[in-house]
């Protein structure tokens, strides 16, 4: 049979103690960031106690598993790293569900965890309808959620995922020379910088969404459910709620700002904006977001007399919410047609920038597709030639180019294999093939009338919600570390 | 900007000649071919003469070509053959069409090409509304062209693909140390051993359908359409018009039998079955068929109360059909509800067996995927570790593996490609998609209404046709043939 065995097995035992510990801090963080939503329950005078109650038990599950641990030693293998990013993006939803299942919406689990693993994956797909006769503390929650999920991924994406060496990550690796086994030593310093410049935006777009003529609670949860690119919202309509065309654009402003590169963005606020414009992620993304909207826009004028401006507008709204997979509707763009129809689901592949809080495959892996194509291409007809492959100014190694076709290739296998197991549960094939690509995608809003942008998921079978929260997961966390951690051979 | 450039060049120019001389033959070749419907034009006293004139055209052009470029020396290098192998499929099908132009259906040539385009790369779809009331002259001349595509594919898989290392391919190289420059030198003596091979299971499927009921006319033509993976039918139900459940259970062996590496077959008819029997293409292959087939039998029993024989029956049929890219239907699976429209979907993408003439991706390049992706994933865990990577009992090249994934990123990339211009072109988003898929895979029907078991793509606007056309060249020639010679430094 054709098979990948290994040579030799270096045979350490691998320590879970460091592993809970940190899970155990994350729980209590967990239970920290509910007395927000409980304080604004106590201060509304709802006379809701969930956010109370959960609080208690996450910092009482949290305190068990660190103390439970107490003198281990630090994390010190990349088995380590691999099983606490897998688990921490699996239990910190699971304990931030429960203020959902205990409040008086009285959610089931699996709904509740739905909600939270699409809030904190930044995905946005949601099970709740009537968004707006909801509890304040609920958005709240949810917003939060997403806000600290983006936090999550960006600080996941540039301190752990280069050191996982994973679908060609270790390409943006500051020092690629430096295997360090420590991988939680280098984050202290550059989390802070990079928390203070996403409070920073999340506060500009907040007041920028005030001035626009938001109430000040839309304008807080809105503008960390944008910086995000999570795209909850308040309103079961989305930002169509607003029908204003000033907060459409801020949106877009800042959709677009939450999937550029934030180490980008941080040396941009450090005086070197140059960086930002010049990158050739960044370009590539607004080109692409910029061709589409025009695609789109021209036959909204042409041929539904929508005026100019308008068109334009929802045009840009809609593809940058996708392209940046934030999941914001301003319109239900599912009766604009087949052609787009077509060019949303192609859209829902792409993503942002690597470095940002979006989701989906992301501009650098097509990128570097591109160049091993063209350069595979060039060889076969000139295979004496000596060809050489640079991504940027650096040089294209084969380690990174084979991590980024193996993604590509896992991430259409992923897709495929959440299509297949949603179309076995009955769901019809627009809405289980669209419904794959945006978990795995981590986008919210699928395609066809169930999920779409005017859709929910509440109607779905729980069997359903359960394979779209395991392509969120997925998605998040770049694939690999899913497959690595549910590999027999990591266990022995 | 991030790009793949040649370091150094070396300059020698593109003689045409040979390439041009060898067209003439085929061109000639395709005249000559032409005889034979017109004969039985002339024998069933039809009045057309439209084969008459149109062999006359092709073997004046033939000639031409031929006596223009004399004394040209043989084919020496890997641009001329690539260059050939593409003016070859994209010529032959234009100078087939010529006959269906001339004929009393007066077709226009995007429909005649369409048709002969769809004929000779086995893939099936059809413009032709009405075919058991079709003159038999075009009947047989549809079936010829199949017959003598997937000829044309056999030996362009196992002399000519190898050679041009593209996609994989050289992975069946026989002799991988053998860089000859010659490739047509070493074609002949094995084209004559398949060649037979071909003829004789044809002849044998053609004796089982006339045996089971079908008149000589439709034996023989459905014969060469069975073989070659074709799927073309002398009607418009396909196999639903036989209504015949030994007809159908011959038509499953043997389009099996044309999904399977013809060498293989040629090596069991020399009295080594073992190699067939054993090899895990083959074994894989059959494994998928089945398991399909059982997914999609059990709820026609279950849910449809359709008796269990013809559930398995209808289930094999067409998942053969489509797996092994053939294209036969023998009912409309589109009335088989979400999960059947998904399954099929997913089946079109999968293909036969290298060095058959089926379409689609094929189970070696889902083979070589699997070990990439396991050894890639290992890796990740264990950096250290040596892997050591085979597929069956010959280790698995870099280039292989990169020539695999950057197969399965273009053939993505080409249907999403072929599937927007579709949508653009005003088609709704299932027929778009798979109408790609299905072009690219080289099967024949998509799904849907429009292009699905039941329809048929005339009424396709143009544009579309040739856009789907642009699909079959590409996926027959393994994409990147085509993707080599629309490279601009091809030509330099």
């Amino acid at each position: 049979m054709a098979e990948a065995h290994a040579v030799k097995r270096t045979g350490s035992t691998l320590d879970l103690r460091p592993v809970l510990t940190i899970l155990g801090f994350l729980i209590c963080g967990t239970g920290v960031l509910m007395i927000v939503p409980a304080m604004f329950d106590l201060a509304t005078g709802s006379g809701s106690e969930a956010f109370e109650v959960a609080a208690a038990v996450a910092l009482g599950l949290g305190v068990m598993l660190i103390t439970a641990n107490r003198g281990c030693g630090p994390l010190t293998t990349l088995r380590q790293t691999y099983l606490l990013t897998f688990l921490a993006w699996l239990l910190v939803p699971g304990v931030a569900a429960l203020p959902l299942v205990f409040s008086s919406l009285q959610m089931t689990f699996t709904d509740a965890f739905f909600e939270t693993m699409s809030g904190m994956t930044t995905t946005g797909s949601t099970v709740l309808i009537g968004l707006d006769e909801l509890a304040p503390s609920v958005l709240l929650w949810r917003g939060l959620l997403q806000w600290v999920g983006g936090l999550g991924i960006i600080v996941m994406a540039i301190a752990i995922m280069p050191l996982l060496r994973s679908g060609g990550m270790q390409l943006f690796h500051a020092e690629s020379s430096d295997r360090s086994d420590k991988p939680l030593a280098r984050v202290s310093q550059l989390a802070f910088s990079l928390c203070a410049v996403y409070f920073g935006l999340t506060v500009v777009c907040a007041f920028a969404y005030r001035l626009a003529g938001m109430t000040w609670f839309d304008a807080a949860v809105h503008s960390m459910t944008t910086l995000s690119t999570g795209g909850y919202s308040n309103h079961d309509a989305s930002f169509g709620y607003f029908a204003s065309a000033s907060i459409d654009w801020i949106a877009i402003v800042f959709m677009l700002a939450g999937a550029v590169p934030f180490l980008l963005i941080l040396r941009a606020a450090r005086g070197d904006g140059a960086s930002l414009v010049h990158d050739q992620q960044v370009r590539i993304m607004l080109l692409v977001a910029l061709l589409t909207a025009a695609a789109l826009a021209v036959p909204l004028v042409a041929q539904r007399d929508i005026p100019i401006d308008q068109a334009v507008r929802e045009a840009a709204f809609n593809v940058t919410s996708i392209l940046t997979t934030t999941g914001f509707a301003s319109t239900d763009y599912g009766t604009w047609g087949p052609f787009a129809t077509a060019t949303f689901f192609y859209l829902m592949f792409i993503g942002g920038c690597t470095g940002s809080t979006s989701g989906a495959i992301k501009i650098f892996r097509f990128q570097v597709l591109y160049i091993v194509l063209s350069s595979y291409t060039l060889h076969r007809f000139t295979p004496h030639l000596v060809i050489s492959r640079t991504y940027g100014d650096k040089p294209l190694s084969q380690d990174v180019a084979e991590g980024v076709m193996a993604f590509l290739a896992l991430y259409f296998a992923t897709v495929g294999l959440i299509a297949v197991v949603l179309g076995a549960l009955g769901l019809d094939w627009l809405t289980a093939l669209s419904g794959a690509v945006q978990a795995v995608g981590n986008i919210g809003p699928g395609l066809g009338e169930a999920i779409g942008p005017a859709g929910n998921f509440a109607g779905l079978p729980d069997g359903a919600k359960w394979a779209l929260v395991a392509g969120m997961l997925s998605g998040r966390l770049e694939l690999f570390t899913v497959l690595v951690v549910l590999t027999p051979s990591f266990w022995k």
